[in-house]
């Protein structure tokens, strides 16, 4: 999963390495993946890149006390359905479907940003599957997300009686 | 539907008569459901919890004009596609299913909040079902819901060529 | 698919010549279609409207530099998805549908609106299917969409490698 994310990384690091090389970067590898807006931010990711570990790294570099937000794109997604017997997720991974939508919020827990997102994807067959997102990383296209920043620091914490991870206001 | 609802009211109750108890109460009892946001609010609620009663309260409370939302949790919900000719709602009830994506508006209506809910479940399988929402409990775990408050008030009124409730401008 | 859009643009270039009949215009003919919001504007589309279309515009009149929205309603919408190989989507139509969730932006291409939306729709079953939006024609109802308008104008341009229109920060 994470195999073209770190491929991206090394790619990025010999880039460094290889200035004079700067000028054949493909547009995207310039481009922020991210800009603020009125309510928060918008981010754009690209093929390759890891959905999760962008939206964390937003919210450290941001200093984002909670936020909620949505997006839609091409991914590549694991979901994972809470087996209680288990006390893990039953998870399930596809490959090439559309996001046609994605839910979720940030938040904090143990200091470190603590993500929440559902989604639905869509096959080549317009069937779409979806529920809780384990791992998320860009197909051949992108994703966009639409943040939405809260002025509250929010942390999780477990429900004792469900065991889920709830957000306290 | 309702039942864990009116339990957890009378429990509330309970509570209120036997102050001497407070300290055990759960930590959910107490967190508060919604707090401000910059665009509106947030919502959490928690097992047990009528999802539609707790918009229209928080419509009531605080005085909403209009309003849009998105949310995800876990629920069990009770879908409801028009019957043109029964001029009525099919229904479908489920258990236990992850809340991929929750969209919807809140308005009024002979002076009481009217919320329009879609909103899209999957199932352990990971198969996804949705459409309008006529009741929605949350099930073993949380919601979570962002609301964008707009300022003016909008009201529904019936559409005569659809007889759909459509919002009005 | 756009055949009722425009009986509904004669019927109302027919009413401009019989100001007579004005009074028995249906309601929905003289509600706008949109207003504006703090974060932007609440759109309400009616049967038959073209929802791409009412979105361009949107754009157009309002000079939105760039923007992100949610919706939901009942719809005939037209889904594609794409196809490397022939470099073009694969459709598929459907009629009567609820719209679950819709996400989508708004950016520009060579000075006109380029729209990206996503959604997903649901039948009379309540089974779910959606994806990459082509078309989409409100049904036996309406369509809400909530439209977050951002500061900067934003371009789509074409990535090299996937094909794909990317939003440009």
């Amino acid at each position: 999963m994470f195999n073209s994310f770190f491929l991206a990384l090394a790619l990025n690091s010999f880039g460094m390495l290889l200035p004079v090389q700067q000028q054949s970067t493909p547009a995207h590898a310039v481009s922020p993946k991210y800009m603020s807006t009125p309510t928060g931010y918008v981010m754009v990711l690209r093929q390759g890149d890891n959905v999760l570990y962008e939206l964390e790294q937003l919210a450290v570099n941001e200093k984002i006390p909670s936020a909620s937000f949505s997006g839609f794109g091409f991914v590549h997604p694991t979901f994972g359905f809470w087996n209680a017997e288990k006390k893990d997720y039953d998870p399930k991974s596809m490959r090439d479907t559309e996001m046609a939508s994605m839910t979720g919020s940030i938040a904090w827990k143990d200091d470190k940003p603590a993500l929440h997102v559902h989604g639905v994807v869509t096959d080549k067959n317009f069937n779409a599957f979806g529920g809780h997102i384990l791992a998320l990383e860009v197909g051949t296209g992108s994703v966009e997300i639409t943040i939405t920043v809260h002025k509250k620091r929010l942390e999780r914490e477990v429900d004792q009686t469900t065991g889920a991870a709830v957000l306290r206001l």
